[in-house]
């Protein structure tokens, strides 16, 4: 039994209790971009409801063009507003370098990806970065609020990014 | 007061009950990727605990260069290899097309995207180009099981694509 076949019977007990369907546009108009870390729960971080958002999430939470174009969908198609950035303490893409990873994949498959891999050795300056990225798109254009955090993963909370 | 104001206060709250920190890579080795609709709250749907998954999510769940990246680190540098795929009915991908989609930007921009916007007409086939596209990148390599599903915004239930 692999671990999908347990969450699949996870899977039954939620939708005995499901109360379905709601709409489709996110009721309270934010996208969330978010790091894949395990331990970023993000509906329960921010105490998101069902409908309410858009949660987009990538290796470090970064902003790459898979990013902008789920942004670009959210605002253009589905009215979102409000963004919020989260990066994290204690983040994978802290532990290693661009170069490295790359030469390391190379060495086994002999490719090379054709991507960055995004790593970063400053949280804050990552944030930063995230967030010019997205403010210098001229696709994501509908944005009312803006604002980048990082999620410290020892105590729950969320501090903000100022430039 | 925006909606990142109310979030922020929701964060207080649980930061006053967090117990943490837990360890970064996750402790059951699954990488999901799913759509970001606000509907699929993937913690819940696949009673996913803290700490246990990587959640990557963008616009419709496809798999694109951003998407090979998180998974070549989620697998690469944190253990993973199990990957489950979901997309979901009532998708907004399925109400445009690409060309409509860079059209509108470029209209109102004067730009447009380089990039692909990824609509879809056929969910079913779209999970299983998504799978695909995981299944042939020399990137993705420790991959031991790979499924991907369907999830139904009326009833929360999953249901896995076949090929």
């Amino acid at each position: 039994m692999t671990v999908t076949d347990e969450y699949l019977k996870n899977n039954e007990t939620y939708a005995a209790q499901f109360e379905g369907p709601l709409p489709l546009p996110p009721s309270k108009h934010v996208a969330v971009v978010a790091c894949m870390d395990a331990r970023l729960d993000v509906y329960r971080i921010l105490g998101i409801a069902d409908g309410e958002s858009h949660v987009i999430r990538n290796a470090g939470g970064v902003v790459t063009d898979d990013e902008i174009r789920s942004l670009a969908i959210s605002q253009r198609l589905l009215g979102t507003t409000e963004i919020i950035l989260i990066h994290h303490t204690d983040c994978g893409m802290l532990t290693f370098t661009d170069d490295d990873f790359k030469a390391g994949i190379l060495s086994e498959t002999g490719v090379k990806p054709a991507w960055s891999a995004e790593a970063f050795s400053d949280l804050d300056e990552d944030v930063r970065q995230s967030l010019k990225r997205i403010e210098t798109s001229p696709f994501v254009s509908k944005t009312t609020s803006l604002r980048g955090f990082v999620f410290d993963v020892a105590t729950g909370k969320l501090k903000e990014v100022t430039s």
